[in-house]
């Protein structure tokens, strides 16, 4: 057989953590503490199962045509009136309708990167973020955002967007402090920079009450409708479902403009059936009646997670207690212990974790691990921190 | 406020002729001929929305949680199935499932394309395609499936992929005859280069039965599963509903491994809900049983479609009556006809078309039109063509 062309290069930067990550799946008896996925009992089945039956019986044009390549034009204006509060003012021009949050970083790459260019981001990042973004194998500024020497200005001067996840990041679980989201904002007015809000876990406070979003902070300064640099990105997956695929991007209606050529290239317009029952959850009251339940159920599960690293970890990871959100985020306090190969010891003691490699742009981070407390029940999570220990206790004997 | 970060390059490629079409959908009473929706009238309302309902009652799981990246197994299963045959074997490892057909093409882009790679396309050629590719800028060879020289070794050696539509191409609405099938798999054999199937119009055959898919064609010289140079990509959006965003690539293991690569950054995974609906409407024959009625209307409306082109436009243009599909192709007799501005004129008349500039990558074409016939009922498509006619004299007057 006569060779074959050769793949886009970014391919050949591989991760072979994430593909143990995928093998670990089939494991038996495996306690995944590595993934992010929300726990199943959050579901009301048969309230969801009311709103997919009439979806389709009352609306067959809007779920069964294609839509819009915005989105339905009712569930634009929906999620424009959740959002606008105080000076943001926001229509369905600021507005468009994604599958899922993936696809909204996914979208902004393509209007927004050229082969190299700069953007700023809050580091470490989100894999899935880096990943979209890596076929335009981008410059990388990082910001630490909880750095006493932050300087959004500089890191924002020249990139084409700055990336932050100021609730509850994934992976460090971190909130972003008032001082910097306001700091952040006011270098992005400054710079011209957009600045990308991040906000898959801003729902899922456990403790205090949420903080001003960046986009609201921003609104002081912009018109109405909302024009200015910050673009929102929300889904309704950490919410309601993640099988939806729904989310939105929330920005300037000139930014909007140009994410949807890049969305009708993409997938043309994002399932009418999906957007009509995310429609009616958030219409219904459904979405707002699940939270309670939701914050309940990840509060004990993170309690029951925070416990269990208090008695069996305090002698080789230091972490923070997270207020929200679906990750703790450890640091070893050996710098021999490499958290590559302690996914690999882990998996060989039936628990899966996240090693801080995949959320650094540059793979170099062996030195802390991502641990999510949504979707095991607490039993599950108690035995994972038993076993990392050992996993952990093994590793740094082979180091 | 200081100057924005520039929007990536390919933006500036702007269609005026895209703007000008999406605008056309506010005018009243306007004959739409330019679009390719599938008729309204086709779906079973009542069918749909048991589907719907089961797929929630009864598999949450699958229907409310992240699905798989390469889509749901039992989805990929029946795929598989529905299309092996003679020499062709195909598993779950030849399936991907995809947000509809434009996804599919999007991610063939993101792991074949560089800047500037060589792709060899049918001509004149998809939209949607075309789009798709168009951020990485790639040389397009063209290929005139119906040429007496036709060269597909030519065309195909040192490109990343060929491009083609066999079934009732978008926009000529031609068939590809066997022998060129034929002729363009083994050339895909003899090149190494990947050969693109695209074929959503595969089932809308209203005259004759069915040609051989290339795919099936290029089995002969494969093992199993399948892994010949046969890229495959089907869709529900005409055999079911748009609405679900649902499509499938059926390719060579290894091809769908780095497929699934991109989808995973695109937006993680398909919708569940759509996919489990979807299974269950091949499983239950729901789209077999579907399939009489949709042609039965649609071979009607081609037929009021060319018997009034026979009467109103014989002295204007020349075309092939289609047999399949979704368009006729018609190209002005006289040179002297701009296209692009017979669709303004159009659109002044109450009735819109689609020049064939949009589907030429270079946007030289100005001699053609695309018409749909799938759409409008018989007296719109009547009075569509009546109006055509007219505005087709007024152009001429005034070139």
């Amino acid at each position: 057989m006569p060779q074959r062309p050769a793949f886009a290069k970014w391919l050949d930067d591989t991760n072979d953590v994430t593909a143990t990550f995928l093998a670990a799946g089939r494991i038996p008896g495996l306690v995944n503490l590595g993934g992010g996925l929300p726990g199943t009992e959050i579901w009301p089945v048969e309230d969801m199962t009311k709103l997919a039956t009439s979806a389709v019986a009352d609306h067959a044009d809007e779920t069964l045509a294609y839509a819009p390549v915005a989105g339905l034009p009712k569930l634009r204006d929906l999620i424009a009136a959740r959002y606008s509060e105080g000076d943001l003012t926001l229509t369905r021009d600021n507005v468009l309708i994604t599958a899922g949050g993936a696809q909204a970083l996914n979208l902004i790459g393509t209007v927004l990167l050229e082969e190299g260019s700069t953007v700023a981001s809050q580091t470490p990042a989100y894999l899935g973020a880096l990943d979209n973004w890596r076929p335009r194998q981008p410059v990388y500024r990082p910001m630490r955002l909880e750095a006493n020497d932050l300087d959004p200005v500089a890191a924002m001067t020249g990139a084409q967007f700055a990336y932050t996840v100021p609730n509850f990041s994934n992976p460090t679980g971190k909130l972003v402090n008032a001082a910097t989201r306001r700091r952040l904002v006011d270098a992005a007015h400054h710079t011209g920079t957009w600045l990308i809000e991040d906000d898959p876990y801003g729902t899922l406070y456990y403790d205090d009450a949420p903080m001003p979003r960046m986009l609201t902070l921003s609104a002081e300064e912009a018109g109405a409708p909302y024009d200015g640099p910050v673009i929102y990105l929300g889904t309704v997956s950490k919410e309601l479902a993640p099988g939806l695929r729904i989310g939105w991007i929330i920005a300037a209606p000139e930014m909007i403009e140009v994410l949807k050529a890049a969305k009708q290239s993409a997938d043309m317009c994002t399932s009418g059936l999906c957007q009509q029952i995310t429609h009616d959850a958030f219409a219904t009251g459904l979405a707002d009646d699940m939270l309670p339940n939701i914050l309940d159920l990840y509060r004990a599960r993170r309690d029951a997670l925070c416990a269990a690293m208090d008695e069996h970890l305090p002698d080789l990871f230091t972490w923070e207690r997270p207020t929200g959100g679906m990750f703790v985020w450890a640091t070893a306090k050996d710098p021999a212990l490499d958290t590559n190969r302690l996914m690999e010891v882990g998996l060989e003691h039936g628990v899966c974790i996240s090693p801080s490699s995949v959320f650094d742009p540059e793979g170099r981070d062996h030195s802390s691990i991502r641990i999510n407390f949504t979707y095991n029940t607490e039993d599950k999570l108690v035995t994972g921190i038993e076993r990392l220990a050992t996993a952990t206790r093994a590793a740094l004997a082979e180091a």
